[in-house]
Formats: structure tokens, sequence, C-alpha cells
């Protein structure tokens, strides 16, 4: 039933037609010299003063194992585009090349390569369709995650959003991205099955309206799991609390219900509120949980009007990272058969040649980058690390996911405060050009200008 | 590779565990009546005036199949929720409801139900999820790339954003979500193979890069598609473009090349530059094809500069709908055992009953339509129409793409001029409750408030 998303033998098809065109043109004329290109964002956008790297698990599966199958190859060649030679070696294709990448849950920023791939030409290319959907995407939502976990200032936040992700792949890789940042579970049934991801949930208002009353549906649901979340906005929201106090009153000592939700309206004045009436009730230990629109702003406010929150059901605005759903992601030719290339198109220019990314602590703080030259020595702790070679992933290159969110927590550690903070920076995280890359770099332009 | 998105027999855990301790709840209770569902956008945004609708074909493909495979069942069991009876019960799942739904490609306005599931109420529960998912983002994206076709003023548009939409689903069904929309061709490889949508590509700047002159690199591409677009911005456009008539100088009457392609900078003083130079030299027949951050104000703002563009490649701010990559969509139940039920939630309240969307055409256009009880007689053409019967797709319910596509064509040229226009209307489209729905409502909102 998934036929359009089961792509096994034709997994090397997700890619752009002008790969392929382009891999011919270079098999044709011989150029599968080693190529290298980074992967990177070349600008920040204005509501995001860090991104967390993300992706790397999926981009390491698939260079391990694209392949053409056979109809794949028969779909090509009814193109007419391509000549037997060139349907043969695509029916051998294999990566065989190199990957150095910054472990997934880094904070990486403008211009530092997030990956680096060294392969020959044709396997290079070919590639760069699939590894920018996913580190693109996955780093668009763990940077967005991130925001929305630190606002929550260590309550609880729930991914509730696959409904309105966008596709099958976002919703249960949003989830896992999410989870890396600082989410603590997900509503996603299938995304805790393939990665490990806790799993929660409430009640919905369907569940409230098929019943004949909001404390019929309130009993019932307490029935069967006593130490539930009900959803108290199906009619009028405090009338709703009054009917989980009236519930506790009747179960007595068989009360366990956990919290409440709220999913509408003013959430700081209606938790107030609910939370008035839920101690005066003597229910000091049922806890309030909100959903509805929320994003990292919106918590941020909520908290700041003292609202006693719990914890977040955040969804769409997260997972589709809506004040800013794409980043301006590029992969980059920077050397070929041993030589810096660059593009000098307007505000698209690139840094060439292999590069390290090299970062400086100060009590446990990072204070600045510095993008270099590989073998440029500049001080500070490399970011970028050997993940696969000939085309085969590293023992290290596995961390499990519980690994990846830990390394974040320790990147965030390691943040300055003023770079976490919501609000757009005056002074941005302090990013240099090693002396040895502004070199090549200058020496190219002259090179190419002249 | 893609164990996390070939879901056959998880397909039916592409949901949310609130849908599942319902379910048990609801199968506990007896409670399973015909429940009836709509699935709608609350409010458009306000960068739109029409919505287009998409994903059915991937709903009847899910409401078809779904089912609980044993490894689903035995995670499910693993999470200590669920007992043996409801286990039971999934083992045999099957979805055998009836759905009623506008066709693909029809325009759709705010409250509209873009489908209708009847069904036993766990059963129209469970899909709740993956129905929204997939209608959600692929109405999304066909709402956005309508307008971006609408914009080009027929000229061709090709969408180019598979690198950065979000995720594989939706990099795959955003291709054909924008083909429906108007879009003409797709980079993307596999959605031409699984969709059958023409695809098209050109060059990237890493193919000129990788050569040791740009001319090296035209004259290269040229030998292997005699007939295609050469991209011109890698070092400075208009030398790219000299180097063209270079070209076309040395092969004579063996230039075959189509046209070249704008990727950067100002794209229409570029693109007047690059006309007087192709026209200059007698290339007349050379085309101009911009990409790069397009979206339809800009195509419409570089037309309205006099730009001399023959296309766009389009493809992040389509894909991902950057200016409103979600609605506020909604799937609420209306109708349980015969009753009808809404929610009075705060901005969030619902229609209730069965219903039906009439509209009303004069000389050919849309003038208004009418959300009416389905045996409300109203006058106007009924939108939603059966799709599915006992579980079963309908003969009539499986258009071609084609099909889809020029009914959309159909829609868009009997919408009022003013609803196409990129500016949101000061009068939006009228959209009325017919009297019997109206009366149901406020019969529905004192006998819940009294």
């Amino acid at each position: 039933m998934f036929k359009d998303i089961s792509v096994s033998g034709d997994a090397a098809l997700l890619t752009d037609l002008y790969q392929l065109t382009m891999l011919q043109a270079y098999v044709a004329e011989g150029m599968t010299d080693t190529a290298v290109f980074d992967l990177f964002v070349r600008r920040l956008p204005e509501s995001r003063n860090y991104l967390v790297a993300c992706g790397l698990q999926d981009v390491l599966d698939y260079l391990e194992g694209v392949r053409f199958g056979p109809d794949a190859l028969a779909y090509l060649d009814a193109q007419g585009l391509f000549g037997q030679a060139f349907l043969d070696y695509l029916a051998g294709f294999r990566f065989s090349g190199e990957v150095r990448a910054v472990p997934e849950g880094t904070a990486v920023f403008a211009n530092e390569p997030i990956l680096e791939v060294s392969a020959p030409l044709p396997e290079a290319q070919l590639v760069e369709t699939f590894l920018l959907n996913q580190v693109h995407f996955q780093t668009v939502v763990a940077s967005k995650a991130a925001r929305v976990a630190w606002a929550a200032q260590g309550r609880t936040v729930v991914d509730f959003g696959l409904r309105r992700y966008h596709g099958i792949d976002a919703g249960l890789k949003a989830a896992r991205a999410s989870y890396i940042a600082g989410v603590h579970a997900t509503s996603d049934v299938l995304a805790g099955k393939l990665y490990g991801i806790p799993i929660t949930g409430t009640m919905a208002h369907s569940y409230v309206l098929a019943h004949d009353s909001e404390l019929d549906a309130f009993s019932r649901f307490a029935e069967c799991y006593p130490e539930t979340v009900l959803l108290v906005d199906t009619y009028d929201t405090l009338e709703g609390v009054r009917k989980v106090v009236e519930l506790a009153r009747r179960l007595g000592g068989d009360f366990h219900v956990r919290a409440i939700r709220l999913d509408s309206g003013d959430l700081a004045a209606l938790a107030i509120g609910a939370r008035g009436i839920l101690d005066e009730a003597g229910l000091t230990g049922v806890g309030i949980f909100a959903s509805g629109d929320l994003d990292e702003h919106r918590i941020a406010t909520l908290l700041a009007r003292g609202a006693p929150i719990n914890g977040f059901g955040v969804g769409t605005r997260m997972g589709v990272s809506a004040d800013a759903p794409y980043l301006n992601s590029a992969y980059k030719l920077v050397s070929y058969a041993g030589r810096g290339r660059m593009k000098l198109s307007a505000a698209k220019s690139t840094l060439p040649g292999r590069k390290q990314v090299f970062r400086t602590t100060q009590g446990g703080r990072a204070v600045g980058d510095v993008i270099a030259l590989d073998d440029e020595s500049t001080g500070g702790r490399p970011l970028l690390r050997p993940v696969m070679e000939a085309g085969s992933r590293l023992p290290n290159a596995s961390p499990t996911l519980d690994e990846v969110r830990r390394h974040w927590e320790e990147e965030r550690a390691a943040l300055p405060p003023s770079v976490l903070c919501l609000e757009p920076l005056d002074d941005p995280y302090p990013i240099e050009i090693g002396p040895g890359l502004a070199a090549e770099r200058d020496r190219l332009i002259r090179s190419l200008s002249g």
C-alpha cells in the first residue's frame, strides 16, 4: 500500500534528474577523480542563533545501501537520455567514498561544514539530493525543537505533531529530531517503535463528544487508564475541571488521574483558574498539561505570566518549524582532483578545499569557532570526525539515540547563555575564517577573476 | 535500508497513541455505533484566498490496507497499556466504513469538509492521524503551488525542491501536489517514476566548477545533451552568457542548446542583459530559465519588470509552503449513533451532522458556497461525492493524475479572478451556512449549554 515510499530498489532515484545527466557526462569524460563536497548552511534564519545538526544516521544508511534496481534502470532507460554504457555503470553503482561529519546533536553555525563527502566525482555528486533532503529537514526540526525545550525550562515537552508534519517521513523523523533536541516523548506510535522514543498521549475531544456527558467520558476513561490525563476544554474549561473534581470525589482513593489538559482559550488564565479549583479540592497532585498552537515564544510567555503548567504538548509549529521552515543549505564542490574549487555567484560564494571546524572553549563555554583548512592548526576542538571510509560506516559512527540526545545536552550546556536565548543576538556567536583558508580563498578568487 | 519508512506491517502505528487508548476504551464500552468525522480547515491563512484539496488517493490506499502486523502488535503489547482482548481486536482490524470526499484538485474554503468518514467509532477514530497527515500536507503544497503556477502566467514551472522538502514522503508528494496544481514537471526522478510526472533538469554549479573552464564545461555538456539548458552564473553571469554565444559560434549548425539558466543575482536585470547578448548573436531561439529562491511574488515581480524569462525552476518556498507551512486543519466528530455532536471550545467550535457543500455558479464562475445538512436542498453543485463504501474504493474514485490536474484547471477557470489574485481579498469568497444546518447547530448549542 505504501508503494510510493517503499523505495528499496528505487532508492537511488531519490535524486534530481540533473545529477544523473551530469553523472553520465562525468563518466563519459573520465572525470572520476576524487571530489570533495561540503554540506553546510550559508546563513542562519534571523530567528535562529544556532543550529542542531541532525540527519547523519539516515545519510550513512543511504550511502551504505544506495543501489539502482532493475525497475529503476528500466525507468531511466525509457527516458531516452542515457546510453547502455552508463546504465551498466549505474547497475554496478556503489558509494565507495569517505565521509567526515559533526556528530548528530552538535551545535553548528553559518558556513560550517555539517558533513564532508570525499569520493569519485560521480558518486559524490549523485548523493547530493538525498543528503540535503535528510540533513536539511532534520536540522531544521532539531534546531526549532531545541528552542522549544529550552523555553520549557525543564518541564516535560511532548511532540504531538504527526498529523500536521509534512508527510510520513517527516512525521517519523521530526519525532526523532525533537527527541534529540530535548523533547521528552512523542505521541507518534511508529516513531516510538522505530526509534525507541517514549510514547505518551492523553485523550481527544471526540472521546468526550461521543459520550452522553463529559463526566461520563472522564469516568469511563479513568476506569480504563487510572493514571491518565483528562482533556477538560471540550465545552467549558473550568466546568470541565470541576467535573474532574467531581470524579475525584466519587472515586475517592481510587482516583489516580495524573493531570488535566487545556487545549484552547487563554491558557495562562485557565491554568491559574484550574490550579485554584484543583488545589481547593485537595487535588494538589494533579498536574496541568497545556497544548494548542504552542511554540517556544508562547511557552515562554505562559511561564512569564506565572502559569502553573507542568508540561506542554507541542506539535505543528515545532515540527514544521513554522517561523523558519527551511534553511539556506548547500552541498558544494570544494575540491576536485586535489585542487580547491569555489563558486563566485553573488551572495553564494563558497570556501574552497578540505576544511575543519575548531571550537574554542573557556571555562566550559564555547567562545568562538574557526573554519580552517583541514591541516591548519588553529587550536580548539575539531568538530568534524571520520564516520565512513571506503563506503563503510566506522564503528564509532552509530551512537544510540539516547547517546545523541545526551550529546546535545552537553553541547547546549557549553553554549553561551546569550546564544540559547529566543531573541536574535546583536553580536552573533563568533565564526572566523582561519588564515590559511582565507589565503587559499583569496588566491583562488584572483586566479578565477584573472 | 529504509526500515524507517517501509511500514507495510506497521502502517497502523502511524497514529497518535491516544487513538489507540481511546479505541480500547470504545471497544470495552461497546461504543461501536457509526461515527461521522469531517476533515476540514478552520481558517485560511491570510495569504491564501482558496485551497486546492489534495491527498485523497493516499487516504484511500491507506484505508484499504491498514493492518496491525505481528511486530506492531508485539510493540503495543510491550507498552503495558493494552489487554489481550483489545490486541485481538486490533489483529483483526479492517476499515469497513464509507468515505465521501471532494475530488483532488477541487477548490475548497474554510470549514468546508474536504472528506467525511462514516464508520464504526473505533475505525473512524484510529485513522484520524494518517488522514490529517496526508490531506493536510498535500493540500498545503497544492494550494501554494497553484499560486506559483498562476503567477507564471502560462510559462513553464518546474519543481526543483526535493532537496529541501521535509523528508522523502514530502519530496515525492510535493512533486505530485505541485503537478496537480499546474506545475509542469519535476526534477525528482522517483516522483517521475511513481506518478508519471514529466522529469526535467539542467546542470549544477559543481559541473562547471569541476571543469577547468566554464566554456569547457558547456561544450562537454552540450556534446552529451545537445538540447540542454546551460547554467551561466557560476562565476559572472553575463560572461557566462557570452561563453554560450562562443559555443554557438564554434558549433554552428550543431548548436541546439535550448536555454540558459540564471540562478542568482538580480534575475530581471540579468535576464534583460542575457536576452540582449543572445539576440545580438542571433540566438533568439535560446530561452531563459530562472531559478533561485523563487515564489509566486518574486515571479510576479520579475514579470512585472518585463524580465524576458521563459520558465521558472521553483523549489523550497513552494514545496514547504514557506509563508504558510501549515493549515488549521481538523478532523472532528460531527455525529455519533445518529445524533449530531459539536465542540464548543473557544474559536474551535464545529458544525454538527452529515453535511454537503453546494457551489453556485453564474456564467461559469463560482459565486458562493453553502455548507448545509446533507439532505438540505439549497441549490448549487454538491462537492462531496462517495468514494469508498464498506471499506472498498468505488470505481469512479481513481482518476489518473492527469485527470486530477485537468480537474484543477477547470476549477481554476471557474474561480472568480479576484480569488486567484496573490493579494488577500477584502471580501473573501462567500461561504454561507444553510438554514437547516444553522438551526441544528443552534439547537445543539442550547442543549449543550442548558
